[in-house]
């Protein structure tokens, strides 16, 4: 773990910390190229705006606005949960060539398609990350349910 | 082909030919549930919005709201083309069972990955939904390359 991914996880556990202060899915996530920039940071925004599609990393990719291939191309992006089917195509999508993630005990993503298909994928194993989300769910877990396509126990 | 999945790629073209009209990348998309309700459609957002996520599948999984995952179980999801890996993971993401897409020539994107993942695909091949992104890539080739994360060619 670099400086610099402890610095991308810091800013999306910031997103992350953000969105549940606003009540919402505490998840966040941020694209920082290899010069340093943070080109884009972002939350869920499932509850703030009643969007199914803004999980963190969309956000995230939404909030850096349009770029060429050749930025994607230097650039990782970060999140505090292992990223969705979605949010890993996103990444395939732009050929984002690394993801370092807070943590895959929540919820395991496609972290195994994202390597077969040449993707960096770190994983930190941060509490931080983990212990936000897992409060979340025992408040809310239909939101939860919802978030990730499952149906709700009820 | 029923009737149901030529009314659902009738709309998803009427979307992307609003897209052409507002200067945008003509791709449309719908979400219609088996009882025939038209929960959500869009068209591709990235030149309107600057946007790089809405995609024209995410558009219409965005215009459609917060759903269940009872509700996207019961639905096909329309595209006038091939999904992209991000819309592909969209549909794995709240199992939507069945994709109905108006052609792969333009574009291959992750149908084998959908049926791999139990998606039902069905390709239409409809002449109408690929002449009019072919027209629009030979106007504005640059616009199309940064879609599909491809580097431009200059």
């Amino acid at each position: 773990m670099t400086f610099d991914d402890k610095l991308g996880i810091q800013i999306a556990l910031e997103e992350a910390k953000k969105g549940y202060s606003e009540g919402g899915i505490p998840i966040g996530s941020c694209l920082i190229h290899k010069d340093g920039r943070v080109l884009g940071r972002g939350h869920n925004m499932r509850i703030q705006k009643s969007s199914p599609t803004l999980h963190a990393e969309i956000s995230a990719l939404e909030n850096a606005g349009r770029l060429p291939a050749t930025i994607y191309a230097e650039c990782t992006l970060y999140t505090t949960l292992s990223p969705c089917n979605m949010c890993t195509g996103s990444a395939l999508l732009f050929k984002i060539p690394r993801i370092v993630l807070g943590e895959n005990e929540t919820f395991l993503g496609g972290e195994s398609y994202l390597e077969q298909n040449g993707v960096e994928v770190v994983n930190v194993h941060d509490d931080g990350c983990k212990e936000l989300l897992q409060k979340f769910i025992k408040e809310r877990p239909s939101d939860w349910n919802e978030d990730i396509g499952v149906p709700d126990e009820k």
